[in-house]
């Protein structure tokens, strides 16, 4: 038979299309599923409408390999999943007294009487494999359908993980080609999403005409970019052999805007660059409220590099807690190159900080002129040996995206200031 | 024309299907489309792949009076939306010059060449509305298809969400029947979700069989819940009639622990009781590292009573931004309420802020002792006119809970101290 290499999910449940339920069974499934080389094609969700529901599986069952269904297994009127499956498939359900015994046991269990509704849950399509539910009432099940297989679990997930982890998993991993999917990724700042493609985008043609060909993903998200090269193999080092070299030829195109070759977040780079120094950081911080101190310390471990800061959102703060004198401050404003020195040079003296990073800017909506707009953020890094103040502007992204988008500039204008770099 | 009632949302990117991203516009857009009326079928997410996007677009037009698609208007190879929709719709593709050029300008304005493949971004499908785009350079597109409506949405919600708001609702409006959906959310902090739902419940069957009856959605996250109470009428003053007693109904059963009755966040509902009283704010944080002081910054206006604060990660910085005596931190250690006194205390001292709020705690995973265990958070609130310490244990909530939970109490701490009310 032919290997399962592509999959579908498709959730069912009107209540996942209601504003306020997302299905989360499917990441836990597409990683799952990654492990043993089998990648997710698309996703549904559905409502407990047969004609839908119908509708999508055929659709699913024409494209992809596996198709898992997630949900409505329950004993109820608008659970109809193992209903229109059976339909679809053209495979009559029957009772299995043992499900119907087994739920009858585990409502005396707990001293009730088994609703009649509920032997419909012990309803099995003809030829499925019974997947039996440690943690509820209703069983999931398996069906093979020519080359095709086709899964049925039950929508909570602390029923349908343990079921999928114990028993589907090893069912899907005799029918898989033995491959997973391994993939690298690479991290940028400082390029926008088309210039970053455009420095890749010549090894597309090669990389995808190799015996182990690698696929290419770019997301941008809060002004960084991610490029995740994944490619399909036997093992880890057939993925390496791969991989390794096509990481070091992005590298090399994009240089020192590369701030993690392996998925590191900016905030682990520098923590490493600190720590290995015997460093500590100190924060002075005015648009950015006290989102980089925030971000410093999201990881387990921060306090063995991390010394704190001050959000200096008024200019007495400035001048109290950070020295910045009141005449630097009147005669070029707070949002200015002399001031954004002096506050990280005031929290390096006013702590035990070796590296001080700060920020002072016009996050906006309001509070911007004609010489300084909204989006006008000023930036400074000062180390034992080196020290930079830049300015930049950001136009019209809003007051959350320059708060974010200010606070990964500083962070990797300290990476750049301490490994020597040029910062742009 | 035959009014608009059911949808679809198609969300478009390979990289929604790994296991480490949600599409989580189709949320917003289920939200958004059941308040003027039109209920969601299904929702799909697709890969960068023409024909399974083809597939599925035929699919829902079939269907559905309304099909959104989101994501894959990028100037990238993968981002294939706009393509795949004028060929599965016959409507052949131009460029706009008014698109390119101004797309032309947005990089201009960041003293950047716009890169050739931006101008894919400029092709409209004949017939086309073009929806401006104010904070990025994908336009989004409106087709009207016979029955049927189309519209293409760029995938970062920062670029979706404003676009939706500004153009697309009136536009759809225009095409439905007229009633439209009206929420009212109360929002509750210091119980559990089932706690709240124990003090609701008698009110569910009332609500149900009046003559505009009243759904209820209990919603929890990061420690807080929101009961969001809904209601399909003709218009404003209708709903009013049946939400405004509802919401007394609420308020009275739950007492304190709503703070608010419309929805405020908790930092605007602090914001605006410091302000009535000519107050700011400063705060001195250990283990919500910044977060505090983020969250009240987050919001535009907020320099008018935010002072600043302190980020305490070490010891030396309590005592050398703060005044935290070293006697005392060696007496009772960091995590202690003599010290988170003082530390309010000292925020209050070292700047111009009528209400102190501190937090000092042990958010883990490591760091932890028997007497004082992980999740062990100690806050103080100090006012012109009254002061509250307490302390309180999040055990097994991770550190990043920990942290959100932390920051929301100690707002919340604040709140009830400065409204006279008991702090449990």
């Amino acid at each position: 038979m032919r290997p399962l290499r592509s999959a579908e999910v498709i959730a069912v449940g009107s209540e996942l299309l209601t504003p306020s339920r997302l299905d989360t069974n499917s990441l836990f499934l597409a990683d799952r599923l990654r492990a043993i080389g089998i990648l997710l094609r698309t996703k549904a969700v559905v409502g407990d409408r047969a004609d839908d529901l119908d509708a999508v599986l055929r659709a699913s069952l024409g494209r992809s390999d596996l198709v898992v269904l997630t949900g409505g297994l329950g004993p109820t009127d608008d659970d109809l999943t193992r209903t229109v499956v059976a339909a679809a498939l053209k495979r009559p359900l029957h009772e299995d007294t043992a499900i119907s015994e087994s739920i009858r046991q585990r409502f005396a269990r707990r001293a009730l009487t088994m609703p009649e509704i509920n032997r419909r849950q012990a309803m099995v399509p003809e030829g499925a494999t019974v997947l039996p539910n440690a943690h509820g009432t209703a069983p999931g099940l398996y069906l093979e359908v020519g080359e095709h297989v086709v899964v049925l679990l039950p929508g909570p997930p602390r029923e349908l993980e343990p079921m999928f982890d114990a028993v589907v998993r090893d069912h899907l991993r005799a029918r898989t080609a033995g491959t997973r999917v391994y993939t690298r990724i690479v991290r940028v700042f400082g390029r926008s999403e088309s210039h970053t493609e455009e420095a890749v985008r010549p090894f597309y043609g090669p990389w995808a005409s190799m015996a182990l060909p690698i696929e290419v993903t770019i997301l941008a998200a809060r002004g960084a970019i991610d490029l995740h090269l994944t490619v399909n193999a036997p093992d880890e080092t057939a993925a390496g052999e791969v991989l390794v070299p096509a990481v070091r030829q992005v590298v090399e195109a994009i240089g020192d805007d590369v701030y993690s070759d392996d998925g590191e977040a900016i905030e682990q780079v520098l923590a490493r660059q600190v720590t290995t120094r015997g460093w500590r950081i100190g924060v002075a911080e005015s648009c950015t409220g006290g989102l980089i101190a925030k971000r410093l310390t999201d990881f387990p471990g921060s306090s063995a590099f991390v010394e704190g800061g001050v959000v200096s959102y008024s200019n007495a703060m400035k001048t109290r807690l950070l020295g910045v004198p009141e005449a630097l401050l009147a005669a070029h404003g707070a949002v200015s190159e002399p001031v954004a020195e002096a506050m990280a040079d005031g929290i390096r003296a006013r702590s035990s900080a070796e590296v001080g990073i700060s920020v002072t800017g016009i996050a906006g909506p309001d509070g911007g002129t004609a010489a300084k707009p909204v989006g006008t953020v000023v930036f400074a890094v000062v180390t034992p040996d080196a020290r930079v103040v830049r300015t930049r502007t950001y136009p019209s992204f809003g007051r959350e995206l320059v708060r974010d988008v200010a606070s990964h500039a500083a962070l990797d204008m300290a990476r750049r200031l301490i490994a020597g770099l040029r910062v742009p």
